[in-house]
C-alpha cells in the first residue's frame, strides 16, 4: 500500500468520524465517579490477600494449555513443568506494572470513544446469552434478529457507553462465521464502542482486520479499538482458544478483559477471602503474560465472582458473599493500578420479577460504589447469563441511569444549598413552583420513565400494569423508532467485502 | 403501692423474663456492622452543613404549635417569637450533647433486648399503612387481623429485631382506642421490642403505662420500653399532637424518633444540600427540646427523606437523590454522636414486582453501607407506604438476611483463605465435597429460601412461579404454623384489665 494512498484513506477516515459526530443519536455521557470509593478491607488485608496470591503463583501454579504461551512465559524467566507455570512475585510485579492504569477505547462516533480505568465508569450489554426472552414470546433461541436488536437497545440507551459483544448468541448463524455477523452488526446499527471475538486465534484476528479497515492500522496501535473478554477456567488454567485469542490481542496491543470465571463452592473454595486470593493469582497470571507478549497492552483486571447453591450446584447472583467479594476484588485491582472490570445486573431469577430485580441491584450498587471501571452485564441479563431480556434489559437502563445521577454526588454551592428559598418558605409551604424550583424543574431529580408513580387509581386505570409489562411496550417503541447511525457506503462495501471473502475461506 | 408488693411484681418479672427467654421460637442475632462506613462527604462538606442548619435554626426558626413546649424551650434559653422558635448554636450543642450516643431498648423476652446508636443495626417493620395487599384478595382496608399478621410474621423472622409500631392501621377499630387494641397485638403475639402511640399525649401515656405494667415503672426508666415515631410536620414545624407524645415520652425517659418528613421539591427545595440543611435543622431543635424537658433521655436522629416526581407531585423511591440524601444524612447524626433512623424497603410500586424490588434495594443498601442505626419500613412498604404488602414482606426479609451475611465482611484467617483447599484441588477440578466445603456447608453462604435457583426447565415443571407467587405460599404457611410466644396469664389479665378500663373511659 503506497503512502499516498494511505494518507487518502487517513483523510477519509477522519472525515467519516467527523460525520458520526455529528449524526450522534443519544446524549452519551461516560459518568466519572469522584465520589469516595467504599474500601471493604484494609491495607493489612489487601497485604494478606496479595501474599496467599503471589504463594499460589509462585508454589502452586497456573496451567497454560498452548505451547507458544508457555514458550513466551519460559523465554521471560516463569518456571514451566509440564503445562504448570509458575511465577516468581518479583517477575509478576515487574510485568504487571507495564500495563497502563487506564486507556481510551475508540469507538466509531469519537464523542463515544471510551475512557477505561482510573475514575471512569464504563457500561456495556450482557454478553453471552444463547436465549432471548420477551412477555409475548417466552424463552427462544437467540437469533441474528435478536442481536441485532440489542444492538440497537444498547445504541438508543445514554445509559450504556459501549455495544459490547456476543450480546447474545446468534444461533441461527453457522458457528465458524457467526463471529463476522456479529461484528458487522456492531459496526452497522451502532457507533459504541464494540468488542472483539475470543472463540480462536483465528476469528481474533478477523476481528483485528475488521478493526483495522474501521479505524486504520496505525490508530488501533496507538488505542485499542477492541477491548475482548478472556475467560480463565478456573481452577488454574488458560485453555488453547483463549490463549490463541488472547496472543492475537496482545500482539496487535487491543485490549484484553483478563477473567477469572469463578462460582465459590465450585472453582474455588466455600470462603471468599480463598476464592478472591485465587482469582487474583490467576488474574495477574495472564495479565503478566499479555505483558510478556507485549509491554504496555492494556488490560482490564477482571472478576466474575459469586458462589453456587450449595444445595443445587446452581449459582447465585446478587448474594452478600458476591459483594464482600466485588468489594474486595475492586480494592486488588487498584492496589496494582490496573483497570477494573466487576459487576453486571445479574439475576438468576428467569423472569424479570422482584428477584430478578432484587437480584440485579444486589450486585449493581456496590459495583459503583467500588468503582468498577468496566461493567460487563449491565443490563439484560437473565436466568445465570443463559437468557437476554427485553424487558430485563429496558427496565436495568433505568437503574444505570440512577446510578449516573448518584454519581454526580452532592452539590453544596449555594444554588445547592437554596438558603434563600428555605427562608421564603413559611413553615408548612411547599416548594413547587417556587424560581428555584422552576430552575431546576428538568433536570433536579432523575426520572425513570419505566417506573410507575401514579396513585393506585391512577395506575388501575391505566391497566394496572406491572414493570414487565410496561417495559414491553417500552423495548417494541424503541425498536420500532430507532434509526441506524449513518455508516459511510465506501466503508460498509470494504467492510462486507472482506467479510464475504472470509465467510467464503471459513465454508470450504 | 407497699414496698412488699412492689418487690414481688419485680420478682415475677423476672421470672417472666426468664420463662421468655427460653421459649424465643427464632435465631434472632442483631447485627453489628464492624465494616468500614461509606462516607460520600469530608468532613468540610459535614461543616457546610451544619453551618447551613445552624443558620436556619438562629435565624429562620421552627414553629412550635404547643404552648407547653414553647414554654420548655423559652425557659431553656430558646428565644420565642409567636409560635416561632430561634436556637443559638450553643444552645444546640449543649444540649444535643446530653442525648445518649447509645442505649438499649427492653423487649418481652430480655434475648430481644435491642442496643440502638453505636454499630448495632435494628430492623423494624413498615409503619403506618391503611391498606394492605396479597395476591388473592388484592388491595384492601387495613383491619386488626391483618396487624395481627403482620406482628406474627416480624416475630418469625430471625432478621426483624423489632415488632414495631402501626405495622398497619387496623381501620375496623374505633380510632379512639386504637392504640390499645395495637399495643396488646404487639405484647400478645410477639416477645420482641415494640413502639408507643403517638396520636396524642394522652395515648403516649396510655402506652407509658402500659410499659410499666409489663417492664416496671423504675425499670423502664433506666432503660427504656418504649421507642416512639415524631414526625416533623415539615417545613420547619412541630405539630400539637406530635409535641404533647414528646414531652410525655421524654418525661417518662422513653426514646424518641424525632424524624423531618422530607420531600425534596415539596416540603424542601429541589436540592439534597439545602434538603439536608433543612433536614438537619428540624432534626436537632426537636432533639434539643426533648433534652430540656429530661436531660439524657434517649433519642434517634431520624431521616424520612426522598424527592418528589416534579410532573407528578407523588414521591419517588430509590431515587438517586435519595441516596445522596441518605449517606450525608447519616454523617451528619454521626457527626453530634446521635444514634441514626434512615432507609426502608422503599417502593413506590402497587405490587411487588421488579420496580419494587429494585426500589427497595436501591434504599436499603445504603442503609447498610452508612450504618443506620433504627431502619423502620425495613420489610413490607408498597405504594409509597399506603399500602402493607404480605408477600413484599417476606420477599424484603430475604434482603434483611443478606445484609446480615454480609455485615459478617471477610474472614481473612487460615480457613478463610483456605490455601490447603486450593493447593488439593488440581486445575480444573472443583470443590464440591472437600473436607473444606462440608465443614462450611451449612453456613457457608446465605440461602433465599424464596428465590429460586432451578434450571428453567425445573422451574417450569414447577409451575412457572414467580417470586410474588412463591412469597404468597411462603407466608400463608408461616401463618399457618405460627405459635405464639408464652404471656403470663396473670400479666395478660392485668394488662386486659388497663385496656379494658382505659377503652370504657375513652368510650364516653
Amino acid at each position: 500500500m503506497g503512502r499516498e494512498r494511505r494518507t487518502s484513506r487517513r483523510e477519509r477516515r477522519k472525515e467519516r468520524r467527523e460525520r458520526a459526530r455529528a449524526a450522534t443519536a443519544t446524549n452519551m455521557e461516560q459518568p466519572v465517579h469522584d465520589l469516595p470509593v467504599y474500601e471493604l478491607l484494609d491495607e493489612g488485608g489487601i497485604e494478606t490477600i496479595h501474599q496467599a496470591s503471589m504463594e499460589i503463583l509462585a508454589e502452586i501454579g497456573i496451567d497454560f494449555y498452548d505451547v507458544e504461551a508457555r514458550g513466551i512465559l519460559k523465554e521471560h524467566g516463569a518456571k514451566v513443568d509440564g503445562d504448570t507455570v509458575f511465577f516468581d512475585p518479583g517477575l509478576v510485579e515487574e510485568y504487571v506494572a507495564k500495563a497502563p492504569g487506564q486507556f481510551t477505547q475508540l469507538a466509531r462516533n469519537p464523542d463515544n470513544n471510551m475512557v477505561i480505568g482510573g475514575k471512569h465508569l464504563c457500561f456495556a450489554p450482557v454478553y453471552g446469552p444463547p436465549f432471548v426472552l420477551d412477555l409475548e414470546r417466552g424463552r427462544r433461541e437467540a437469533t441474528l434478529e435478536d442481536f441485532e436488536n440489542f444492538v440497537k437497545l444498547a445504541y438508543l440507551s445514554p445509559y450504556i457507553h459501549h455495544s459490547g459483544g456476543t450480546v447474545v448468541e446468534p444461533t441461527d448463524r453457522p458457528v465458524a462465521t457467526r463471529h463476522l455477523d456479529m461484528l458487522y452488526s456492531h459496526i452497522k446499527y451502532s457507533d459504541k464502542a464494540f468488542m472483539g471475538s475470543v472463540t480462536s486465534a483465528e476469528n481474533a484476528a478477523d476481528s483485528v482486520r475488521i478493526a483495522e479497515i474501521l479505524f486504520g492500522e496505525e490508530e488501533i496501535r496507538q488505542d485499542p479499538a477492541l477491548v475482548s473478554l478472556i475467560n480463565v477456567s478456573s481452577p488454574r488454567r488458560y485453555d488453547d482458544r483463549m490463549l490463541g485469542a488472547l496472543t492475537v490481542y496482545a500482539k496487535a496491543r487491543q485490549a484484553a478483559l483478563i477473567t477469572p470465571f469463578i462460582l465459590s463452592g465450585a472453582m474455588a473454595p466455600v470462603s471468599t477471602a480463598g476464592t478472591v486470593a485465587q482469582q487474583n493469582a490467576e488474574a495477574l497470571a495472564g495479565i503478566t503474560y499479555a505483558q510478556m507478549v507485549n509491554p504496555g497492552t492494556p488490560v482490564i483486571y477482571g472478576s466474575f465472582l459469586t458462589n453456587v447453591d450449595l444445595q443445587s450446584g446452581s449459582p447465585v447472583f446478587g448474594s452478600p458473599e458476591s459483594q464482600v467479594g466485588l468489594f474486595v476484588s475492586a480494592q486488588m485491582a487498584r492496589h496494582y493500578g490496573l483497570p477494573f472490570r466487576s459487576g453486571g445486573m445479574f439475576a438468576s431469577s428467569k423472569i424479570p420479577d422482584a428477584q430478578a430485580a432484587y437480584e440485579s441491584v444486589m450486585v449493581m450498587l456496590p459495583a459503583v460504589l467500588a468503582r468498577v471501571n468496566f461493567v460487563l452485564h449491565a443490563a439484560g441479563w437473565l436466568e445465570n447469563g443463559l437468557t437476554a431480556g427485553y424487558e430485563k434489559f429496558v427496565l436495568d437502563c433505568e437503574l444505570l441511569g440512577m446510578f449516573h445521577k448518584f454519581l454526580k454526588g452532592l452539590d453544596l454551592s449555594e444554588d445547592g444549598l437554596a438558603m434563600q428559598s428555605i427562608r421564603d418558605i413559611v413553615p408548612g409551604g411547599h416548594h413547587l413552583g417556587t424560581p428555584h424550583t422552576m430552575k431546576h424543574f428538568r433536570t433536579g431529580f432523575y426520572r425513570a420513565e419505566l417506573f410507575d408513580y401514579d396513585s393506585d387509581e391512577a395506575w388501575k386505570l391505566n391497566g394496572a400494569k406491572d414493570a414487565y409489562q410496561r417495559a414491553n411496550e417500552n423495548y417494541k417503541q424503541q425498536l420500532a423508532e430507532y434509526e441506524a447511525p449513518e455508516l459511510d457506503p465506501a466503508l460498509d462495501e470494504e467492510l462486507q467485502a472482506f467479510i464475504a471473502q472470509r465467510k467464503e475461506q471459513l465454508s470450504q
